[in-house]
């Protein structure tokens, strides 16, 4: 611990991170909760011997999971950089760093961000999902995925989201947001027993979302996959801008936050 | 609720179980802990409106998972069979019956019953194994496979297994059994968010098990993995009879119940 370091010193460091959100009440950290921001700035305090601050791209809800969230840090230093995911990862933890690159002063996690990827599963139960129910959506019936996939192709391009924003809190921002892809495709899964199952795929990249936009949404598509609404329906009830015209908010599990973006090119090429 | 039913006129029904273990202190009920008995008897209470018994056919220790765990109820009736699991199961529970089947009257899980088979799994880490901490014994090195299955073979037949018991507490029964099958092989696995990654599975099929044997095998399995012992030493550490001579207790996660056998055809024809 170099205790004369001083800011100007210390890299910018973007750190890409992983965890099971099962155990946390989010990214955010909040006093005496078990929050994944939480836990890393302690993880990151013992190591550098000093008060650690994170700034994360995302403020993902509690129960939803990431690989691939990012955050910055700066005014500390001490530790290469490389070194620093060994010294703060374990093997049996909940959350871990992927990796650590040093950026320029000015590039920070959130403000530098120009958008995200999603995902969000469903599964149609198999017999005894028990391995399931923290990572999926787990449905009783199978919805019509065709109809699900019409409906996602609606959302690309830009629109005013402020159907799908999550009712309650202040909302001064712009409701505006690009979608650059949205769509619905199956997928095979595999649960630790080895037994394999059948997963419905909402994939997403935005330039932004709204507070629970991306879990609303899927609650809209899987309303549709059982039939209401129609998929012509899906642009009034953008064009209402009415929350209650949308579906239920999908319940948090089934989200992964898969990766930010900081350089538009990458994004717009998917 | 049938209160003058009497334990004569009740079936005899077997359960064929599923659970995440990670959330219990193993199947065995114990006062003010979650077990899966305990829950499972709760929620059972709560459909036939009166109290009820299960008799499993392993104890299985807390962390370990299952996925065809069995167990025996009597005494209690009013609730056809074929309807059991729909009235006990709901898709959140960490718990789920995956079959109910009534036998004869003189049908018991753990003493009717002729065999099992435990898979445990290992996993070489790939980058931030975040979801697969509670299944797997996730390891920094790869350990040579083809020692290991070249190792699992020296199991099979019949033998005197004292070797790999768990110390401490009075073994008075035979600590002979016979492995019908003991084989180590590779796996693919997939996790949650979709990342693939290779498992290493040790698949064992024998009439009984010591307590702790399948664990303590599975980490003498993995020592010899490592170079030590040597594949012609396991008979040796057979032969000693002496726990200290085997490898370490391999931690329970990485544990999974697979199959309970009630005949023995079925067994020897794997």
């Amino acid at each position: 611990m170099d205790i004369l370091t001083t800011k100007a010193e210390s890299p910018n460091i973007l750190f890409k991170i992983a965890y099971d959100g099962s155990g946390f009440h989010g990214w955010q950290k909040q006093p005496g909760l078990r929050t994944v921001q939480g836990v890393l700035e302690e993880r990151l305090e013992k190591v550098y011997g000093v008060p650690v601050s994170l700034e994360g791209t995302s403020r993902t809800d509690a129960g939803v999971h990431a690989f691939g969230q990012c955050a910055t840090m700066r005014g500390v230093s001490g530790i290469p950089t490389d070194r620093i995911k060994t010294a703060v990862n374990n093997l049996v933890s909940d959350v871990m760093i992927l990796s650590a690159e040093e950026k320029d002063e000015g590039f920070h996690a959130r403000f530098s961000a120009v958008g995200k990827t999603y995902i969000y599963r469903f599964v149609v139960a198999p017999s005894a999902p028990v391995f399931l129910r923290n990572y999926t959506w787990l449905l009783k019936y199978e919805p019509n995925i065709s109809i699900m996939s019409e409906i996602a192709k609606y959302l690309e391009g830009t629109h005013d989201f402020a159907c799908f924003q999550a009712a309650g809190g202040v909302h001064r921002e712009s409701t505006t947001r690009t979608i650059f892809r949205a769509e619905v495709k199956e997928a095979k899964g595999k649960d630790p027993a080895g037994n394999t199952y059948d997963a419905i795929e909402f994939v997403v990249t935005g330039d932004g979302f709204l507070y629970n936009m991306v879990r609303i949404i899927a609650g809209t598509l899987l309303e549709a996959g059982f039939s209401r609404p129609a998929p012509k329906d899906i642009q009034s009830i953008i064009q209402s801008k009415d929350r209650r015209r949308a579906g239920p908010t999908a319940p948090p599990q089934g989200l992964f936050l898969q990766e930010v973006f900081f350089e538009k090119t990458a994004m717009e090429a998917l």
